[in-house]
């Protein structure tokens, strides 16, 4: 089912949040004065089938929110990719808890995002879709988009890369030669046939990789020599070779590795950030993980202070998602915000590629158009 | 010389920066579209005679900036005591450089305070004037105060600190008895008379302190035992016990010490956070240290997400850099803001103590009203 963009944006939700059901006093004021949650599941439909090493799949859950204060609308989203352990049941039962009207100022962020977040644990992706709908809104409402807020330099958003799926090397190369607009390519390793799938790719352009290894390796010395050989084919950083548990064998890589190695499993939250330095020479940070955008700004922030590199990633998502992680792009060194690119019914516009480039637009807030 | 503040705030300053001078063809566009930075030496006359370890004073050197752009205007300061450094020569020459002309938009904050700081090392209070004055600006153009657009609650501004100075125990006594608005004193430690003060001070009042030695202790052990004593007499942290080139003493003592020990010479800027990481459990940010708003947010951000504590201090300020440093002051643990209550010829009105707390107006940009 694809729904039209204005169909759905005009369409009442269907669920409600506690907003509608509380009786607190602070209502008394009058609904136009206060905030007031909705969310409403959806389903992404994939142009392609997305393989991972574990599992393959054609569609991905999301639950879409809105909070509505006065004329203003905010939009938000949370994207839960089925291993992460998220769904439409979790997200709904999670966002009919948050009661945004106990709240008078939505510029509140650090105190409703505190209260949001101590509703429950776990839940990142529906903690986000209340984040990035609430700076949705409070960006309308100041008129400016969050890069400016922010002081930053749309110039600067970087490119962003394309994922290759894993396929047969026939397929793989007639996948590079679509994704030729795209000044860095992705792709998924930790198979045995890692090698194979970069010469694919090789055989068709020589435009720079980069590889996300989820885990896949698990001798050090061997992912050493794979480091070195991937770096004398071109890629230019690997996530997450081995598993997160195994610090000391990550860190034995990092500091030998002659690309960086990006943390991306081992760093959920701005608490890993801090264990991360030392074991990783960067960070991979993703919306859907983060809880959202404020808490992704304070992770980039402190990753770039303790000197490592930061990869701002995502999950398949709306253009609502993408558009949200996009503001913060000036501010890292590699982007991978492919996700809206991967389906085929994405009710929103907003941030879009150019020539391979993160192009933010300058709606205000997280800049949907 | 006591200016009346109408009269300074309308005055025409004398001096200008290379705005006015510069020649680039962006100018072409007319002044009313580009920032014009523009700057006027000022003294501030102390109340009382500032006595530290070394020096004895009764005028801070400042210098007080403003960036024009259309119908706005933002205003800065550069204080600038005169044992850091900086003065109205040096601080001049520096904004006699600073072309603001050269961007077309106030927002770009991260690109056009990158500028400024490469102009030349050092200058962190003339570099800060310029964020400052900035901050003020943009805040205006989106109608709100800095605390509002960085999501914070006012209400969670702590008390501010207030410095009782290095006297005769009778002094002391008198002194103390004066601050009864505040709820934590500070007191300058490092001398022979430490305990002498404290015990002058405790004969007074039992309201909570915090004592700032200024690297003076030489002897770890002893320092030791002097932190112990000062626990039990109601002292909640101590500032730079030991010269910043000791990490190791210092790390050292931060390990032992019963009470939180925070950095202070030994942090200057964003890149000492991660120094100061493992050697002290706090940190003091000023903006005329961190070189403004800017870094000192993303100082604060980091120290808390690697779990340190921060105290927000200032120098002696007109109610300007007061106010801006304010904006933060629901992001910290400890405040040291009565910079603005020491002098007699304050030019500004601004954020507030109230009953010994930092009470933040709601006027936009550094809130100055």
């Amino acid at each position: 089912m694809s729904l039209d963009r204005r169909q759905f944006l005009g369409s009442v939700p269907v669920v409600s949040g506690a907003a509608l059901l509380a009786t607190s006093p602070a209502r008394a004021s009058g609904p136009s004065t206060r905030m007031k949650l909705t969310f409403r599941p959806y389903t992404l439909e994939l142009k392609h089938v997305f393989t991972l090493a574990t599992s393959s799949r054609t569609t991905t859950p999301v639950v879409l929110t809105q909070i509505a204060y006065g004329d203003r609308i905010g939009y938000g989203e949370a994207s839960m990719p089925p291993y992460l352990g998220e769904s439409h049941d979790s997200a709904t039962a999670f966002l009919s808890k948050v009661d945004l009207a106990r709240f008078e100022d939505p510029f509140r962020l650090e105190d409703i995002l505190r209260y949001v977040d101590e509703l429950a644990p776990g839940n990142p992706a529906a903690k986000a879709s209340v984040d990035i709908a609430l700076h949705d809104l409070v960006g309308k409402l100041m008129g400016q988009p969050w890069f400016r807020v922010w002081g930053l330099d749309p110039g600067r958003a970087p490119y962003t890369s394309f994922t290759i799926g894993i396929d047969t090397p026939d397929v793989v190369r007639e996948k590079t030669r679509e994704a030729a607009e795209f000044k860095l390519l992705k792709v998924k390793l930790g198979r045995d046939t890692d090698k194979e799938i970069i010469e694919a790719i090789r055989s068709v352009t020589n435009v720079p990789l980069c590889a996300d290894v989820n885990q896949g390796w698990k001798d050090r010395a061997q992912a050493l020599d794979m480091l070195q050989w991937l770096k004398e084919k071109g890629v230019v950083f690997v996530e997450q070779p081995m598993p997160k548990e195994l610090a000391a064998d990550n860190a034995w890589l990092t500091e030998r590795s002659p690309i960086p190695i990006v943390g991306d499993e081992a760093v959920q939250r701005l608490a890993d950030v801090r264990k991360a330095s030392g074991v990783y020479s960067g960070i991979n940070v993703k919306l859907m993980k983060s809880t959202g955008m404020r808490e992704a700004h304070a992770m980039i922030t402190t990753a770039k202070a303790l000197g490592m590199k930061v990869l701002l990633g995502c999950m398949t998502e709306t253009s609502c998602g993408i558009s949200a992680a996009a503001q913060l792009s000036p501010m890292v060194d590699w982007a991978d915000l492919d996700g809206a690119l991967l389906i085929r019914n994405d009710p929103f516009q907003g941030a879009r590629v150019v020539d391979g480039k993160v192009t933010l637009s300058d709606a205000p807030g997280i800049g949907l158009t």
